[in-house]
């Protein structure tokens, strides 16, 4: 039986080598492409050099933060002796691999632009042939990456990491491995925020001052904004989603896996217990190579239209999707896992719930709906209506995702916990798992998803260089394609986001009780017994600390963990405002100062824009995030594991919500305006555009700075928690 | 020692007498004053006629929900036997006295606002005096009637409950009290819900093509929405506050009543008990009769200014404060009260807690300092950075009243319990003393609150009667007065919605345990032992339903409870939204038919615009305030306790931090406006105040409809599940 475990998992290190080798064949082949006229060449190379300079910029800071974080890790494992001694290796990794995504996804997405918008001079297809394989280079980079990572890392720790005890060591195993999380969640979180300032501060100020003051259209070549707004996508809608979606990826494997290894903790389960730690590792890989299957299924016809555009992009993801489900049955037969059929149908029930929230995406921001209809009929009435429909459709809008969520969650905890609801550990496992299976095609998808940006600079692009009107529509085309797509990929975002951090809520217990067993507490007393540390159970300790929902303490953190979702909320959208206030002005000062901008004669500083959004985002992007951070170690500190976990749940909740929330709003807005730019209620330029601009305004940091936040927030937060554990578990002041 | 108990608790009826005696006065000598010009009588009479015709409105559909909620508790107590007879009966009079309350304080109103116009023709103060006190019938009749329904019920139930056991006797009547608040809860939100998309639909219909599109002033008679606009203030911050405050109040007193009671079921303790829950009882009616020693001291000599006005509010409102401080310590110490130095310590607690939340928001929202003056800045690129930078500031300012109330109720709690986490019972008592403390003074504060709209419809009729510049400045200075107020106002409101609401959680779990009982459930199983239901502790329930945060079902019960905080801001912005849009409509169609309006030779049809708002309020208070009656239900028959523990906690965080965003986000939009219309940025009629009325437009419905309804969504949703207690006990299907 191990031969069959071990020959699956050496899938896990083999489907990495192979999904970073496809990635590199698709990128030389996209790098063949021909880049354009001169000019295009040269706006090319305007964004690409921006966007590294920001990454450069934004790098400095990380790595400070990362230096910080390491020496305290470093207190924590070798001084303090409150944590093991891989902690901050594996923490670093997690972070290099994380950034190291994002920037493989950028350069990529940076060359991929120009040559986007010349392929699609000749036809729609080939636009997208360019675009989607450049956005399947990132996808692929993101799960190869991940899969390397942590199959590297439990090589490495299997044969160091050696308690005397093989169950034991397996969990010392997989909770280590979740700091490599916390590397990666730190990273995506700055890349977000970071990414997610420059980007909406170029765009709102671009906006802003080009389209309503000076009445040029979007990537006008006259404003001085346009390239920053470019490179902007690439930062914060690449690089960004890139370490967001690498940290969702290797989480939900970490936590599970982590899960898998305490379900089985009792003697003679050790088989049991490496299957379970495996199977999500398996699944990713498996899906992993599916993707590269289903990349492959994305052709069309030469005469294609935008509809068998569409189709050819849900033939490739569906074919992922269905054969996972196929094979992940046998898979889960063939490592024996314990009661298999209710953990597949938990997988099951994670793909159906991301695709049921990607649904319900679409239909709250897509035009082609009552909500946003009804929004941008609003526009007729003013801004203000528009702006208060908006929130109130966005909040609305909330009441389907989460009950679809607490469908899923309760069926995949059920399924996996065989329709036992004391059987706890299975079915918090069936919840890992379930968030496993809704991104164990994330190769793909994420291609879907990250092709949109790489099309929407093409536009850029190609409006310009002076393309002229059919290239810019067929680009136009392609970036509405991928808003599409990109609802569904949200939707498995922010689904898998919920799901991990559940789970995640589990493996904060373990570590606690690792930290205990470290300082020497290895009995607690529950109630009137007493009872080894070692195998009490996540009850005993709820017991034990009191984590109810009578208990102060418990509420007191789950207080502020709401409000630290509203905070990190508020601190972006400041940040956006703040930074896009700097911009407005700079752009209004190149109008004002430098003769000839509006009429073509003179170009632009573009480069003065591009530096204002760097230095706005570097500074802007700290508080929030060393929040995130602080927040969980002082609640820790103050009330205890049980304070803890009413902070994480706190924020859990509140801010899965709110994501929600900010992000329909946030797409309803945006495609509100492109929905009468398209011709309704008056069309461009009438009073009711300017109505839907100021609400697009108002959505982008909603939908690309705070919103997509917030995913990052919940789970580094639960992330630190969990890599502190062993400082809370040795006391708290209340 | 009885002796004293008993002579104590007379103060509660004595006071509620007194307290409406002096409201009756306060009202008859306000009715002597003139109500100045013809016109000034005609326009104040079609505003009480269009207010009284709403509510009767409002009531016809509150009745029917009542009649509904009336014979589903019948078959409850009668035929499933599942609560107890007396809830039906209490239930009634808790909407009856609830809504009695926000009618008096509207009639009042409505008589008051062309007198205190009137009366401002001669002075600022003779202005400030007549919409004072008219404020304070409000005041005391909300507080008297309170303290009448509560001592009336007690005396009632306390000659006809009798279990046999004296402890048990007084668990079941401060637990049936508790219906009573149900039924103001109930009536509450209507009214709120009802009243706020009401005042906000004629307000932002008449701000949106009176003053944006016509150029107009507010206020000004030919705007057809004017009176609409007027009635609204009146039926939303009346009677809506008046009905919400009503419920905050008898609330606080009753949850900790319930407290007292439940924290001391030991033999031998019952003279005791009666002290606990007398305590909260005698508090209120001491400081509603300092309230009225307060409101006597708010006097200024003629020539007053603004400032000696504010400080003269202030001067009562803070002698009543200071004097409760004292001799609340005086009141507990002769009942004999367990720890009575500590519970004493809480009430301080609380009362410092509700005026620190009353100075953050005050920082906040007003004009005077650094956050409003930033918004009022934006203004100047454009209404979507007044809106990014109004949200962005609304979700940062969350922060200090979430940490005022977390360090507050750990105070409270601590101070209560003798400085003891496992002294549960007392801590929680704590809690609900703090919330008593907070709000004891209410009979002033309300006071002073419940002017301001009283001021604001003043300057209506000053306005559209013609009275000239002068009687606007200094209706204006009122009015300005009552917004610093509110705010302070808004944080005793808010804060003590919050610890209320905490107090609550530990009376479901003692309905829930009175369930049981009921049920024939007399032992429940705790780990391995058996427990006697009537003596099992909060600890044992807690452990017996499994409310841990590791339970699924708690969760996704917080899950839900979040969610639905969203869901109900959202359809009442909704709400708002297309009621507004329905009064645009209709300004513009009485523009265009109806000739002669704007040059005022035609007056323009008044009621029809009162008639929409009617109809759009009654169309949509239906939906959102059915919701938060049917959530708990639904959750408890799914989920059973451990969900419904999950949902309050979940709507309670969430709701709360939302809440606060919403209040503060509206309030400083409200006041960058009025800033930029004393003259900065620009001043009246340019770009940066068209901006700015898109913020506070927006504002609006945060803060006077959405907003505040959350107070009492949150309690209102504990307060059924309390009611439906019985039925969770007997089962659910999870």
């Amino acid at each position: 039986m191990l031969g069959v475990q071990n020959i699956l998992f050496w899938i896990v290190p083999a489907t990495a080598i192979i999904a970073l080798a496809f990635a590199w064949m698709f990128f030389k082949q996209m790098m063949k492409k021909s880049e354009g006229t001169p000019k295009m060449i040269a706006i090319a190379e305007h964004v690409r050099k921006g966007a590294m300079a920001y990454l450069k910029q934004q790098y400095k800071i990380v790595i400070i933060v990362f230096i910080v974080l390491t020496i305290l890790f470093v207190l924590m494992a070798f001084v303090w002796n409150v944590q093991n001694t891989w902690v901050p290796f594996a923490f670093l990794t997690g972070g290099f691999f994380s950034g190291l995504a994002g920037f493989f996804g950028m350069k990529t997405a940076t060359y991929a632009s120009a040559r986007t918008a010349n392929a699609a001079r000749d036809s729609l297809n080939k636009g997208l042939q360019v675009a989607f394989r450049s956005g399947a280079v990132m996808g692929l980079v993101v799960v190869g990456l991940a899969l390397l990572d942590i199959s590297a890392w439990y090589i490495v720790l299997n044969i160091f990491i050696d308690s005397g005890d093989k169950a034991h060591n397996m969990a010392i195993i997989t909770t280590t491995m979740l700091t490599f999380g916390m590397g990666a969640s730190t990273q995506a979180l700055f890349a977000r925020v970071g990414g997610g300032i420059f980007t909406k501060a170029a765009d709102v100020g671009a906006d802003l001052v080009g389209k309503i003051e000076a009445g040029i259209p979007e990537d006008d070549p006259r404003n001085p904004a346009t390239i920053a707004d470019n490179v902007g996508d690439n930062v914060g809608d690449v690089a960004g989603m890139g370490a967001d979606l690498y940290e969702s990826y290797a989480g939900s494997i970490l936590a599970t896996a982590a899960l898998g290894a305490a379900a089985f903790m009792k003697p003679g389960e050790t088989n049991m217990q490496v299957s379970a730690v495996f199977a999500p590792m398996i699944i990713g890989a498996v899906g992993t190579l599916l993707s590269i299957v289903g990349i492959f299924a994305v052709k069309t016809k030469e005469n294609a239209t935008q509809k068998t555009l569409l189709s050819a992009l849900g033939r490739g993801t569906n074919l992922s999707s269905i054969l996972i489900m196929i094979l992940s049955f046998f898979i889960l037969k063939a490592l024996g896992i314990q009661n298999y059929v209710g953990v597949w149908m938990s997988i099951i029930v994670g793909l159906i719930t991301g695709w049921a929230i990607g649904k319900e995406t679409e239909y709250f921001t897509s035009a082609a709906y009552k909500p946003t209809r009804n929004i941008a009929k609003q526009t007729e009435t003013g801004a203000a209506t528009v702006i208060i429909n908006g929130i109130g459709t966005g909040m609305l809008s909330t009441a389907f995702p989460v009950l679809t969520i607490v469908v899923g969650t309760i069926l995949a905890y059920l399924a996996s916990a065989g329709w036992d609801f004391a059987n706890m550990s299975m079915g918090l496992y069936g919840i890992g798992i379930a968030a496993v299976g809704m991104l164990s095609t994330l190769g793909i998808t994420l291609a879907t998803d990250a092709y949109g940006p790489i099309a929407d600079n093409a536009g850029g692009n190609a409006e310009m260089a002076g393309l002229g009107e059919e290239v810019r529509k067929r680009t136009d085309a392609l970036d509405s394609l991928g808003n599409t797509t990109a609802a569904t990929g949200k939707g498995f975002a922010i689904g898998s986001a919920a799901l991990t951090a559940l789970a995640l809520l589990a493996s904060y217990i373990e570590e606690i009780k690792i930290g205990l067993i470290r300082l020497g507490e290895t009995t607690i007393h529950v109630e009137e017994k007493i009872i080894p540390t070692a195998t009490a159970t996540l009850s005993d300790f709820m017991t034990y600390y009191d984590v109810t929902l009578m208990n102060p303490k418990v509420l007191m953190g789950m207080f502020i963990g709401a409000m630290m979702a509203f905070v990190f909320c508020g601190l972006t959208m400041n940040a956006v405002g703040r930074a896009a206030s700097a911009m407005v002005d700079e752009v209004r000062r190149q109008f004002r100062e430098i003769k000839g901008i509006l009429t073509g004669e003179t170009e632009p500083d573009y480069a003065r824009c591009v530096e204002i959004s760097t230095k706005g985002a570097q500074r802007e992007m700290l508080l929030p995030s060393l929040l995130a951070i602080i927040t969980p170690i002082v609640v820790g500190l103050i009330f205890g594991v049980s304070g803890v976990m009413g902070l994480l749940t706190g924020v859990l909740s509140s801010g899965f919500v709110l994501a929600i929330f900010m992000a329909n709003a946030g797409g309803s807005w945006d495609n509100a305006k492109k929905y009468i730019e398209a011709g309704a209620h008056g069309g461009k330029g009438s009073e009711a555009h300017k109505a839907a601009i100021v609400g697009d305004t108002v959505g982008d940091p909603f939908k690309d700075t705070s919103g997509p936040s917030l995913n990052i927030l919940i789970k580094l937060m639960t992330m630190v928690a969990i890599v502190m554990a062993g400082l809370t578990a040795a006391g708290s002041l209340l």
